[in-house]
């Protein structure tokens, strides 16, 4: 397989961790022999909660937002989401001094607009569904002439996520163990399609799957399909970061190619993985973030007696939902 | 200052730094522009919740456990603790194959003794108070012919803990900070303790404080006599992991030394740094590991404009208990 058969290198990811190095957080690999217990597996969790802005969204935008250059910079970007991309861009942007709109579901949680706001940039409420908001989000940057950041579906942000798969291998490498299986949380695809990437070269042995939750499925369903498929309307999840309509362009054409299978995984079992980071790790994971432990815990995978990297990519959750869960979840 | 000056020395944390290496997690200083914002300060969290078990009480254990030479291991440990210290002893033998035996109190949470049960230790349930407790523990270790590994009052306890201010400092020049102030939780005070004594020569331009809760402010008034006094009984307080009579005898001899004060904080003020770090750094404190950033908010130390390093010191708290002070500090 050749360097260059995906829209993204090893070179553009390992370029994109020399320029995240010095502002985000190397987030360690852990792991609790109880977790361990409870897998029959080894079992080592990249806890991403603990990057900037609580996701591991702000790599990509970091690593899109530096290459921006000075007459650039001065138009600013645009981006849309209901969530952690738009904290991650808000952010990036504050480091660099570059204006930042992002267009915001009305619907969307009040806490969401407001980090997004105290990352100081401006926030654009939107009434309307995601496609009309994403074609708002378009306009208003031709508009302002500022730069569109998507929330996936761009080399550069792909090639920033994938940093992750640099980290992990290194850090497993350090921990003496040889993953066999990667577990990545999936919306658009760029993380776990960027993770895939790194990986295949740094950790060719290990089998990369992404997870989505029940309902919205597009990933494993494109996968089967060998093209790109949409999610029927009308599904729900509690994973809000996960809600995407249908596979990325430039994203499932790597995924495609690079992946070992997605997993479609119930609600219930991501709510009992967040319960078990708390417990056992006393980390705090959102729904979706907690979904590649809920796939391992829940038996979408078997992973008996094999060593298992699980992706745990964001802690943005409110603290009612969070109480709920732990109440509910209480033998976890 | 002399090198002798303490019952611990720099190079003994230094030797304690090169033990733990290869089994403790180098625990991430996470920051967030939220918390400096609350605080009118740099804040940087050094997140011991994350080490191994939950807590920075393995530091100690680990230290102490891997220097019994291989007659005392196969005799094995005695150790007494309600808490972390018990979970830090029976992880820390589990790794060294020792046997170990945990004296806990029988009104301690049945999920502290299972968890310890859990690590491969056998717990011995007792009933009576502290002193008692101890008392019997040292019957237990003499008639087994076993190590008492005491919770603080040891030097290779100390210098175990101590190995967090070596990488205090380290992860501090790291950032590119240059920490005024380190707050740190206090119970027996070898956390503060073996901290102050790494930072005096890794960081000596910061002011080491402990904290303690109101109504356990034993180390606050005996540096104020200039001896060891003991805690009013009758108190209560939320932060199980800080309620030890007095202060240690060789951990006093370095505290009077080395600390600039300690700090007494009420239990609201440790319940709003919890929701604090859960909302913004997405980690789980419990209220003892969480008092020291309490201090910070609650005012009882001025640090506008200053770079302070908060100690979080563990997070071993029930389900039940965090959510309950989510949803009274929803605001925070």
């Amino acid at each position: 397989v050749g360097a260059s058969d995906t829209p993204v290198t090893y070179a553009d990811i390992a370029a994109a961790a020399e320029r995240l190095a010095p502002v985000l957080v190397a987030t360690p690999l852990l792991s609790a022999p109880t977790i361990d217990a409870l897998c029959g597996a080894r079992i080592l969790v990249k806890a991403e909660m603990l990057q900037r802005t609580g996701s591991f969204k702000v790599r990509g935008a970091y690593n899109r937002l530096v290459q921006l250059n000075a007459d650039e910079r001065r138009r600013g970007v645009v981006a849309f989401s209901s969530g952690n991309h738009a904290q991650a861009v808000a952010w990036a942007a504050r480091s660099l001094a570059v204006p930042a709109a992002i267009v915001m579901p009305k619907r969307a949680p009040a806490i969401k607009a407001e980090r997004t706001r105290g990352y100081g940039a401006e926030v654009v409420l939107f009434e309307g569904d995601r496609v009309a908001m994403e074609a708002y989000a378009r306009l208003l940057a031709a508009e302002r002439q500022a730069t569109l950041v998507p929330p996936f579906d761009d080399p550069r942000i792909i090639a920033g996520q994938g940093t992750l798969g640099i980290e992990i291998a290194a850090q497993a490498r350090a921990a003496g163990a040889t993953p066999d299986v990667v577990v990545v949380p999936c919306s658009g695809g760029g993380l776990v399609g960027g993770t895939a990437i790194a990986l295949r070269r740094d950790l060719p042995s290990a089998q990369v799957y992404a997870v989505e939750p029940e309902g919205y499925d597009d990933l494993a369903r494109s996968l089967a399909a060998g093209t790109r498929l949409a999610n029927a309307p009308g599904a729900h999840s509690i994973c809000d970061a996960l809600l995407v309509p249908s596979p990325g362009e430039l994203t499932f054409a790597i995924n495609r190619r690079l992946l070992a299978g997605s997993l479609a995984v119930a609600d219930r079992h991501a709510e009992r993985a967040m319960a078990v980071l708390f417990n056992h790790l006393k980390i705090v994971a959102e729904p979706g973030g907690a979904i590649a432990l809920g796939a391992v815990l829940g038996g979408a995978i078997d992973v008996r007696g094999k060593t298992v990297v699980v992706v745990a990519s964001g802690g943005n959750v409110d603290a009612a939902l969070f109480a709920r869960i732990l109440g509910d979840h209480s033998a976890a």
